[in-house]
């Protein structure tokens, strides 16, 4: 045995039901880039109707929309996150990112006989 | 909105690969509790056949044995973690609650503007 044990630690966010994770955090990430659901989900090799479901689905959740379309503009209009979602978005990964490095001192702690 | 958001952490263990992860854990949680790999897996309503092989694909990317089989005495034989296996068990449940623990207070921190 070569490598070393690692965690990986996932994050779901639930109210009464789950309502955001990696898998929407990734498509809102993907629209801020492309500017279109269309693109985005296409890029992830997700089909069009899927990811409009999962936002839907998460806003319901949510209880706040996490996109408007645009018309016109320097992009010629599609789709772009809401402040809400932008803001979701950016705590999502913030933290993720805090508790991935927590995780890690945590993990060298509990697993130290088995590194 | 009643109620308000909370995250779920889910944490898997990795080598090269997946190595141990929650599902494991339970099943090694209830062979504990029940000497039995069969009494085990049934009251997870899990079929014995899924519970040997994810236990089995465990030990080779782990590098080491989980269970042992235990003839006669106070049980009349069955089966039991081996010191290895309740040693990462005990490590995994402890790491997770403290896990949990960090990530409840990054949470505060990370969402507070959703809380």
């Amino acid at each position: 045995m070569e490598k070393t044990l690692r965690p990986v630690i996932s994050v779901r966010i639930f109210r009464e039901e789950k309502c955001f994770g990696p898998g929407v955090a990734a498509l809102l990430k993907n629209i801020e880039e492309h500017h279109s659901l269309r693109s985005a989900a296409a890029s992830m090799g997700m089909a069009y109707s899927k990811a409009w479901t999962i936002l839907k689905a998460s806003e319901e959740a949510l209880g706040f929309k996490l996109l408007h379309t645009t018309t016109g503009g320097r992009h010629g209009g599609g789709a772009a996150l809401t402040p809400e979602a932008q803001a979701l978005l950016e705590a999502y990964y913030a933290y993720c990112a805090a508790l991935k490095a927590a995780g890690k001192t945590l993990f060298e702690e509990h697993f130290r006989e088995f590194l």
